[in-house]
């Protein structure tokens, strides 16, 4: 067994600094070892004391009779690194440390931090900072949350994974409520050692657990934790996040544009999307949907039936759903014959959905033969069930005449339950049929259900073929027409130009390339060359001679210097302007693509994809991804054919961004900001044209 | 006293169908009438009974021995009339009328409905298909409900009208669940009658109410509406509305252009802002944010102090706020210094916010001193407690200890309960102290208090001044010319423009127009001129002419005539595109103010405001509401600076838009359609211009 398996399921725990008295925090994991019927062995340590209740107690760590699998330090934060020292030495799997007092609270606790991973040698750490752990398949708790003072919970599939242990107690006991299973609980807290994805990647192989629901302030290593995500997406799995720090997105200050659009939170975002995990959009919904994903059922459309006695909350549940995509269709002719047979005599109107049986008090019988006809029908993906008021006089009778139907199909059937009744709720959602008080809940879950049956795990990252050759850029700033040759270098295409320095040179430059021209001072150093008069646009070789000498008056009197170089560059026309852009956080590198032009910027309408990890620097992003982000803008119309214009050439994009992000994989480090800004997509056949840029290379 | 309120303080109550059995929805009223205390008549009416329970019965409605104040109809909808009838005989005030089956059913339910209504003469009816009213107030139940069985209801000053009888019941078991005190509940649901106004208008009257919750499915009367809603805002009185049917938005088929892009749920976004009705984004929030209003607290201000013993929950918490626009700023020096006195050798941090007190087990003394600091400290404008686990131990003195201190501001003061615990969430909720399980609902309720704290209810609407003479104007669809006369004649500034019919002419009015000019054919019957070829930009004297005769030859070519006249109008630059123009449903008549150009029309970035009524048609909107109207826009940087571009002449957008709602209200049901679009904004003191137009009159 690896040291993971042990401290999920020790043998024997040694509880250091247990206290006999079971109403303060260390009297806690004793009674909670004893009360939820714990197997093994255990071991209180606390010199001051010889019993434990009928358990014999321990002076110190030495003098234990056998080695622990599992230490459970109840020590405050100066004295713990000594009890983990001690057990290390005495070869225990993994120790659990629930002192606070580290790196959350300044240079002192840091200090304590460094001695205890010091201290802990090979052996593994949970927390410090951390409530511990719960293990309801086996019956064990490790932990002191106060949620166990519950006597029963629900034993089930989901896992989860918590950066606190705060909201570790606030899941167990929630869940707990609503008869939602949880196979195991783990809090991570500081996560000195053991983190998020080594528990995401153990309960991808424990058989329990279905689902796997994360709480998370903070990935500390990204590559470990796609993964482990990736891992349990291809064993069936889907992973669930709620992830914190939404609202900070704006804080980390950001070098280039694209950096001001895109925000840490993003990032988040993209890990999530390209391994699978479906983010949980408000706390609740960390239990709604994996609640939902543990029944095993498969959504595969997005029409859902809804079964009602009572109007109102039908219709609340109709409306929400159609807010987010879902289509609630009237019952086909041969579903509402079926209807109508089982209610001779009664007013239910059947062309309508929300489908109100009107079924005096919901008989079960008849409740049966409505959700039977309903499953039945190829005209719906789910059924919704409402529980009004008039179902809770015979809770067990409904919820049996639910569940019996279940066997029949494999769609998803969930509850809504209009009036206060957690009961009945619960009973629901233990017998398989997932329970809401909030028609939100039901879009959640049903949408999540969606979103888990077409995740498909990507292949390994391939190679995107040999390396480009750039090792004549030197390092710093490059200019524009620096930066639009390394873009070409890669494959990207770029808007012909021509290289001057002086009037005559612009107009025989102008003949050459034809058409109109834009002229733009050529500069390293002016990010943005129009705020000191450095561009002009629907220039001619008649023109632009005269406009140099006027630029380079205009630029000097602005910047402060003339410029020596100019470009004169092909005005391109007719397309859609985009920008893409790098942005490199702790999370990894993103390839970001944006609408261009200044609405468009109002409404951010930008996406991110992270680059694979590739530690050749090889890999790119792959057609399909880099597809996906277009069809991700919501200005996405706009180069489809919106409205009559023309269809953008989206191959050529697709491609481009291909070729960016194949820049960034193999730069790497190297490479410190790069955008292209504009590039114009034109229509079809046409290609992409990259107008301006900015590198900066390390 | 009147009708309204009669039925709703009966002193005497006829149940005509009452049956003996109190499991049948028929046995209902009278059992639940005795439970909750009516201290008045009860006076059950069947003829195949002589007494329910120790209460005589009578044969029918003639034989009562008083005229009951209320007749509650529990017969079908095929004999539920002849009751009507014969309590209106006996001068009943108001029946409430439970049975279903009529215009919800179709045909022959509609033919029942008039009968009903025929019935009842000038006897008030509530319902049918409704589930009836309760009044906690006065214990007063007139309602077959089944939340009725439970036992208790917290009294508060929530008063709640529901078009749903379901919705009524799920209001009142899950309100009463969480300690949530309510007035009266009444179910209005097919409104033969009384409607949802009436109530509205007669709780802004009723002492007991402090807030006003509604459930709406359609107003059906819009004027009463608002002036209804606009006296409970005179009166002091938020009201909260949720409203189903957001998802139709969609579904309405729209005439013109403006009219698809503004749904008509949209119309009810523009009534309940104009009438500062808060809407409920979720259900839950009509619970939410009513009771945090009832607390009859003020916010000041956007900064929230977070004071946890939990860290998790509540960066749950701080977090879901800082997405919603509010702050949590850390605690100032004399506040950090007033808390860290009272927790003499803890290790709490007190640079931060959330403030984590950790205080052992959340000791009542130092939980007040610390709640005391926080409401003393100019710094934050609002509380919010997190309770964990480790409060649970002790609700009683917890919930006491945060009663305590309310008195010392007025600021809000809520609650945010982590773990499953409803005990304590009611608790709180009861002594003041609104308690929440979501995050979102603390952000909700916080939020509604700025919105409740913000509204100020506009005077009655002007007159705008004397009438524009418009009898020239001819029924049918104006050409593109004539409409902008009619633009022009209420004060909206157009770009000039010469009606030509020669290429001669067309040079002749470019030169007296000067600089580069537009030219357009002149067609009341083509919409969209460009589809047709015929529009043509950027053109001068010199070339006007030639375009003139080549777009002639497009026009015949692509729709099948020659145009005989044109347009040669100022080409207009340099200034913002919007879109102006009128929506009408049956919720009334609204100006709509839209950002132009293709990407913001993707983006939907449109807002709407009702025209007041005004029988005589003189009145317009407000220059305030025109002036919010822009602010309203996603795009609205584009007209305030955004990026160094020119600030616009906002002032004569504002007169623009005016001057539109002038003509839209003088018109009235004349005008069928009307849309400017686009009208470009100008910089500062350069005005606006319409440039194209669409007008259709009756």
């Amino acid at each position: 067994m690896d040291a993971i398996s042990r401290l999920l399921q020790p043998r024997s725990v040694a509880i250091i600094g247990a206290s006999a008295d079971p109403t303060k925090t260390a009297g806690r994991p004793v009674a909670y070892l004893r009360k939820h019927g714990y197997a093994g062995q255990i071991l209180p340590v606390n010199p001051k004391a010889d019993r434990i209740g009928d358990l014999p107690c321990y002076a110190d760590i030495a003098s234990l009779p056998v080695v622990p699998d599992v230490g459970i330090v109840l020590l405050g934060a100066e004295r713990a690194h000594l009890a983990v020292r001690d057990l290390a030495a005495r070869g225990t799997a993994a120790a659990i440390v629930l002192a606070s007092g580290y790196t959350e609270t300044g240079e002192d606790g840091a200090r304590r931090q460094r001695q205890l991973i010091e201290a802990a040698g090979s052996m593994r750490i949970l927390g410090p900072n951390t409530i511990g752990l719960v293990n309801l398949t086996d019956k064990i708790v490790l932990s002191a949350t106060g949620a166990l003072e519950m006597d029963h919970f629900p034993v089930g599939g989901i896992g989860v994974v918590s950066q606190s242990g705060g909201i570790l107690g606030s899941l167990l006991s929630r869940a707990s409520a609503r008869g939602v299973g949880l196979s195991k609980l783990i809090s991570t807290s500081n996560e000195v050692d053991l983190e998020l994805a080594d528990f995401i990647d153990h309960l991808a192989d424990d058989e329990a657990t279905k689902v796997i629901a994360l709480y998370v302030e903070t990935v500390r290593n990204p590559q470990k934790f796609r993964a482990a995500a990736l891992k349990a997406a291809r064993a069936g799995k889907p992973v669930v996040a709620f992830k914190i720090g939404r609202s900070e997105a704006g804080a980390a200050a950001a070098v280039s544009h694209t950096g001001a659009m895109a925000g840490a939170d993003r990032m988040y975002d993209a890990l999530f999307r390209q391994t699978g995990v479906i983010r949980a959009q408000s706390f609740s919904d960390l239990l709604d949907i994996p609640v939902a994903l543990a029944t095993g059922r498969k959504l595969r459309g997005n029409r859902v039936a809804i079964l009602t006695s009572t109007g109102g909350a039908g219709t609340l549940v109709s409306d929400d759903l159609g807010l987010h995509g879902f289509e609630t269709p009237a019952p086909d002719a041969a579903t509402a014959e079926a209807l109508r047979v089982l209610q001779t005599g009664s007013e239910a109107v059947l062309d309508r959905n929300p489908i109100d049986v009107t079924l005096a008090g919901l008989r079960p019988d008849l409740l049966r033969g409505a959700i039977t006809a309903l499953l039945a029908s190829p005209s719906y993906d789910a059924l919704t069930i409402i529980v009004g008021s008039s179902s809770l006089a015979q809770p067990e009778l409904m919820a049996g005449a639910i569940q019996d139907c279940l066997p029949q199909t494999d769609k998803p059937v969930m509850a809504y339950v209009s009036p206060h009744a957690p009961e009945i709720g619960a009973l629901l959602t233990q017998r398989g049929v997932p329970a809401f008080a909030a028609a939100e809940s039901c879009t959640a879950a049903l949408g999540a259900m969606r979103k888990a049956s077409r995740f498909v795990a990507p292949d390994e990252a391939q190679a995107a073929g040999l390396a480009v050759a750039v090792d004549d850029f030197a390092p710093g700033s490059l200019d524009e027409a620096q930066a639009k040759q390394l873009f070409a270098r890669f494959g990207v295409p770029c808007a012909s130009e021509i290289i001057v320095s002086t009037p005559a040179e612009a107009k025989a430059a102008a003949a050459q390339l034809g058409g109109r021209v834009v002229l733009k001072m050529l500069s390293a150093q002016v990010t943005h060359k129009s705020d000191v008069g450095g561009v002009a646009v629907g220039l001619d070789e008649e023109t632009v001679g005269a406009r140099l000498t006027q630029m380079a008056a205009d630029v000097e009197a602005k910047a402060g210097f003339r410029p020596k170089r100019y470009l004169v560059q092909q005005m391109v026309g007719g397309g859609t302007e985009l920008i893409l852009g790098m942005h490199r956080d702790p999370l990894g590198t993103a390839i970001l693509l944006g609408m261009g032009g200044v609405t468009a910027e109002l409404f951010k309408d930008t996406t991110m994809r992270l680059l694979p990890a590739d530690a050749n620097g090889l890999s790119a992003l792959s057609r399909a991804e880099a597809l996906s982000m277009a069809r991700d803008l919501k200005t996405w119309p706009l180069l489809d054919g919106f409205r009559g214009r023309p269809k953008a050439d989206v191959e050529a994009l697709v491609d481009a961004i291909v070729a960016f992000s194949r820049m960034a994989a193999q730069l790497g480090e190297r490479l410190v900001e790069a955008e292209i800004n504009p590039v114009f997509v034109l229509p079809q056949g046409q290609g992409v044209r990259a107008a301006d840029g900015v590198v900066v290379l390390a």
